[in-house]
């Protein structure tokens, strides 16, 4: 029993935390809890509003399904429903109309038949991915609605009431929804995506940072566990894939809202998205590096230690300006200067590698039997130097692509 | 119109491609037509079974929500509909209960009260992690059913006889659902899944090859785009997280089925899918490395080409080895000799880069004006050959892994 509480103890605790953590997603919780009261106590109080009587069910139903996080997702879905079931209903009372004209035999026929034939087509429809992205729910509803009005059983005048009634109290629970998502606290899918962009933009210089100076200075010195923190930020950007793209995809449907004008370039952030994607893939090879087996000699982390410092900081500062560029959505020409300071600082780098060789042979004069030693000592380096220049010049290409990007913001 | 026409055209020809390559997609979607339409049927008769009556509307929306591609996933959402409409129903009849006693001007605050309180916690706990993976869908089911039943204003005595119906129905529904799921064309999330890893594992073997090769032999020779089809094996590999996910954690509520036990380690592919991405991105990093402006001189790529050609080649044997492991499911002795192989390349590629300073030494004392050319082309061929020490490495790992997998699976 003991084990039990422990666990749900620490299930609480975690909540908690997690409440603590995002207090957004509390008051997302609230502003749920609220929507369907309002719509609960419309449909409590029905005596008022006899016209849309006991249909009204629908309206608390559409509450609940269809209020999510972000704005944009909360609009993708109302709109997906009200197609949904608008284009449902129309051709499922058509369809009932000519089952119900041709005679009791073929009736079910006619009628399982389309119910069959529609609902495979609508399931394969959301197969295919372009449809998957978008209409993914309204297809759902569709099928939903399509084999609810066909098999009803009604009369067509009263198919077209109950049709009648069904929109209006699923109009009532998406208008519900609009208001109380975009008028307390909205949380817009698009915000979202520039935080996210924003954040994974500064984790990612972190960890560069991090990483470099974990090689060269070793984690004896300040608090361990922040450079163990920073070390794995770059984890949050591989795994933000799914994330970003759903997020962009909500966000389409959005409308103008704080200085994101309507036709955003969302698409842009993808591509940002996808540019620090193959960024942190040479961070986590990076890393793989700073733990493996072989390890430079003292002599030549020395060597390197001070370019390779200045180049990750060159590269990191980058970053955060970018970041702070996509902050603030304005064209910074700090940046190009800072560019220009990277690429001397891979300049730099390049001279200390043409300088190692001679220094080696030096070496090699005054001891000939540590040969050996050296010349497996001459790899280490490089496995560590050659991936941050491979990272630079992927960071150039970011720089490159975000200015593109701060331009077409600027626009 | 034409531009229309040719889009619609496109859109169909894309739809159907994707029917003839995935075949087990379009029977899915007859067995959901097949689903409706028998639930259907059963509605439309319902004459004959009065019990059920009008309620059985909640069949067909059943059918149309839990009927997902693989039968973990439908088990998955079927249990937890189940669970959050039978939990929701008997605390929506308990809070009823106690409104109707406590007089009439306090029954709108306590159901109203109930509605929002309880609609936030399930609405929060959807944010937690381990809930979210698990019961999201019945979180949803349970604000859903509880609003319905708390708010629908009829006596506790109607209310258990609507509880009792719509359990029954919602119970049709799924058997439907099971039946059709687990006994037509079965597709198993723990077979997907299975598949998904073993495909994967190829496709890495054919990366690693097809990089290498690449890069020391250049794409003049046969089908170019058969080796850049093979380039692109591993972002596969790469984008498959989510998808590995959800299929373990579908595959979990699966029963026994084909040559998996129940309690089988679905979690360790997971695991071994994590090892693959982790060698996946050193791979990207590899390919970054082989465009890169900075290219070796000849005579290097001659003298690493034929140590590099064998390691790559031990270490895709090694991963196809394991692709036939995780097939068929048996312990092979023949891994152990294909990683000792592959240890003994990797010696010879160390061997190879020690061996390299004294021929660069021969070159400068043969030219003395070329030695500033030659030192920074030390730089190229340790940059080319160093990821793919630290691929090997890497392998090595998964090596370990799976055959700790096989076992496992042995058992």
């Amino acid at each position: 029993i003991l084990g039990a509480v422990m666990k749900l103890w620490g299930f609480i605790a975690k909540a908690w935390k997690l409440g603590v953590d995002e207090p957004k997603k509390v008051i997302h919780c609230f502003k749920v809890g609220m929507a369907l009261t309002l719509v609960s106590l419309f449909y409590y109080m029905r005596p008022l509003y006899d016209g849309v009587g006991g249909n009204a069910m629908w309206s608390v139903m559409t509450v609940v399904v269809v209020f999510e996080y972000t704005v944009g997702a909360t609009l993708s879905k109302s709109i997906n429903r009200a197609t949904g079931t608008f284009l449902a209903g129309s051709l499922g009372i058509g369809v009932h109309w000519i089952a119900s004209q041709s005679g009791e035999k073929f009736e079910p026929i006619i009628l399982g038949g389309s119910v069959f034939l529609l609902a495979s087509a609508a399931t394969f429809s959301r197969f295919i991915p372009s449809v998957k992205a978008r209409f993914d729910y309204g297809a759902l509803i569709f099928i939903l609605t399509f084999s609810l009005v066909s098999v009803s059983g009604y009369r067509v005048e009263k198919l077209l009431e109950l049709a009648h009634q069904r929109l209006s109290t699923v109009g009532i629970g998406i208008s519900i929804c609009f208001l109380i998502s975009m008028l307390i606290c909205p949380v817009w899918a698009g915000n979202e995506l520039h935080l996210l962009t924003h954040g994974n933009l500064q984790k990612l210089a972190d960890s560069i940072d991090a990483c470099v100076e974990e090689y060269f200075k070793g984690s004896d010195s300040n608090s361990v566990s922040e450079t163990a923190k920073n070390l794995e930020g770059y984890k949050c950007v591989l795994n933000s894939k799914a994330t970003e793209e759903s997020m962009a995809n909500f966000a389409r449907w959005e409308p103008a809202h704080g200085s994101f004008n309507f036709p955003h370039p969302w698409k842009q952030y993808l591509k940002i998205g996808a540019l620090m994607r193959s960024c942190a893939y040479c961070i986590e090879t990076l890393k793989g590096s700073i733990y493996s087996e072989i390890q430079a000699p003292e002599f030549l982390k020395e060597h390197f230690g001070e370019v390779c410092i200045s180049l990750s900081t060159h590269s990191s500062n980058i970053l955060r300006e970018l970041a702070v560029i996509t902050n603030t959505m304005t064209k910074s020409s700090k940046i190009d200067f800072s560019v220009g300071d990277m690429n001397y600082a891979v300049q730099e780098l390049q001279n200390a590698l043409k300088s190692l060789p001679s220094q080696l042979n030096i070496t090699s004069e005054e001891a000939q039997e540590e040969q050996a030693v050296k010349t497996a000592a001459v790899a280490p380096p490089l496995l560590e130097v050659l991936p941050i220049a491979t990272l630079v010049s992927l960071l150039i290409e970011i720089a490159a692509r975000i200015e593109g990007i701060a331009e077409a913001v600027e626009e």
